[in-house]
């Protein structure tokens, strides 16, 4: 294209056009590329069709489904909703990594239960203990130092550890067609939250990179802190004392205390995520449920109304009641794992 | 400017570039324009040229003290920061409000302190039974019902309510200054938080509407509620149960719970504000403070180190050791409440 002189105005104009297009890029590319499909490791079938049937009639101008952008408000579960929590939850894990690497300073580990039994690799032994043993290795892991400090400790272990079967990285199982509903939640003017029976300062370090979650939109359980003065500056301080269970009713209570309105959209799979689900459809207008069903137990795990870690059983009885969205994972997703081959 | 037909994908581009132009207007304006003062409320000196400076320097690509948008974070007090608090906290004129409303539910209150006195007019009265005393009104008026129920509660008085010296609505007696900070600083990027010793629920409802700040970005004390099924519906109930307290240490704690990362920015005008203003600075880089400082007692009201509410006594010796921005109300703002007449 040859350009004239006399139209340097113009020229400046298409210029700007460019640039102004490849900064908008992002964006544009998401929410108006008619031919581009925004969720491609969704299968079509029915659930695919009711998140964007559902996208569309609260996104579209002048519909009585209509809801404001600000009111946009989608709060997602993680732990086998985002990521996977097989065999264990993945905080387990690091929990583990912790006792190993904290072993050196308390020899009385060596005999004291449940840490003996752990650092001899049996952790149903260690657990055995229960609830009350699972809380000693959630404090001697979590608690006792700055909250800088724990950040740390998250951010060194969740660049390295690896996952016992697939051998890769903790934040490479997460799964592909959920990153691509929260980003084309996002497109459509959503604001994505976590909210997660985990640690909330346990995911925060490493959610705005894997999800595109910040800090601010992450809700979990938390242990109380404490402000101090350490060499002349303020310090929080992690206590070993539980402040917050982010699980089944502490749910709705998170969401209410952080967020302060009702979401209209909630995405789990677990009988942990049934308050989250009915808090959230119970409110006036366009409202919208998923459940996650784990039923791939070749390319991930198959579980459900067994008892144990995820377990899906209510709240699977209340989404064939109400018609919540049900994904069952070998049918729904092309992909799960953003490294598999396609 | 004449166009030749062979210009055609250039026309294309310019159209374009004039529509993105058009679309990205409202940022631009509020960016760019250097012609118009985005503090007009601001009296020419120190203090409002401390602020310009510092948002300057964490917008400028390149600079060393850039700061990414996603971690311009601000956090502002409330009461005495973004609206009068004389001759009492606000919310205390609501609870006195709910007291009188409630009193025909409650015959028992004739006689029963601190009820018996306040119904009499004597807050004073009321009051000298301490933090018991205190305590018993806030749960008699903040508890006890759905957080559904107290939003509307919340949201009908302060449309109705009015402030005893000035006759206004307690929402027009926001620092005009203050209103136009929060735009500045959001039109550069920056996500600005409430962080107050107020009670969460009762600034949400109107939170946005005022200052532009989301439920979301409201930090503030709290009660404890309970997830119940009422008529199949899951509601919240509000607890007689104090579940946090937003205030000196706790304002830490709280913008870590919320927030999960270290403000850029805070502002206040209390002691109550001086670890979170410590906080703030306590971070690597660039980092900024401000007090407001009460003394027009003409045209607001003028107190600082006597003690009662809103006491400034810690915080601005800290802030003259440290170099914070201290803002003279009378001498450097220009308007206080937008209801003035400039």
């Amino acid at each position: 294209m040859s350009l004239h002189t006399g139209n340097a105005t113009l020229r400046v104009l298409a210029l700007t056009a460019l640039i102004l297009l490849l900064r908008l890029g992002s964006v544009s590319a998401q929410q108006a590329a008619p031919g581009k499909d925004p969720l491609p490791s969704w299968n079509d079938g029915a659930a695919k069709k009711s998140i964007t049937l559902f996208v569309a009639k609260v996104t579209k101008a002048g519909s009585p489904d209509f809801v404001p952008p600000a009111e946009r408000v989608a709060v997602f579960d993680n732990d086998g909703t985002l990521w996977a929590e097989q065999p264990m939850y993945f905080q387990f894990f690091f929990a583990l990594d912790r006792v190993k690497a904290l072993s050196s300073q308390h020899p009385e580990w060596k005999t004291k239960e449940p840490f003996a039994s752990l650092l001899k690799g049996d952790v149903k032994g260690a657990l055995a203990g229960g609830e009350k043993a699972l809380l000693e290795i959630v404090m001697a892991t979590h608690a006792g130092m700055t909250t800088e400090e724990f950040e740390k400790t998250v951010r060194d272990w969740i660049a390295t550890a690896k996952h016992p079967k697939t051998g890769r990285p903790y934040t490479e199982m997460v799964y592909q067609p959920m990153l691509e509903l929260l980003a084309y939640l996002r497109a459509n003017g959503f604001k994505t939250f976590i909210v997660s029976g985990g640690g909330i300062e346990f995911m925060r370090p490493w959610a705005e990179r894997v999800y595109g979650v910040p800090p601010e939109q992450v809700i979990g359980s938390s242990i109380k802190t404490k402000l101090e003065m350490r060499d002349g500056k303020p310090v929080l301080v992690r206590l070993p004392e539980i402040n917050f269970i982010d699980d089944k009713e502490g749910k709705p209570v998170g969401i209410n205390q952080h967020i302060g309105r009702r979401p209209i959209a909630a995405f789990g799979n677990s009988d942990g995520d049934l308050q989250m689900l009915q808090w959230t459809t119970a409110g006036a207008r366009a409202r919208f449920a998923l459940i996650v069903r784990h039923t791939d137990a070749e390319r991930e795990w198959a579980y459900d109304r067994q008892s144990g870690i995820g377990r899906l059983d209510k709240a699977l009885d209340e989404a064939k009641a109400t018609g919540w969205t049900v994904v069952d994972m070998k049918r729904d997703w092309s992909v799960i794992f953003p490294f598999e081959k396609r």
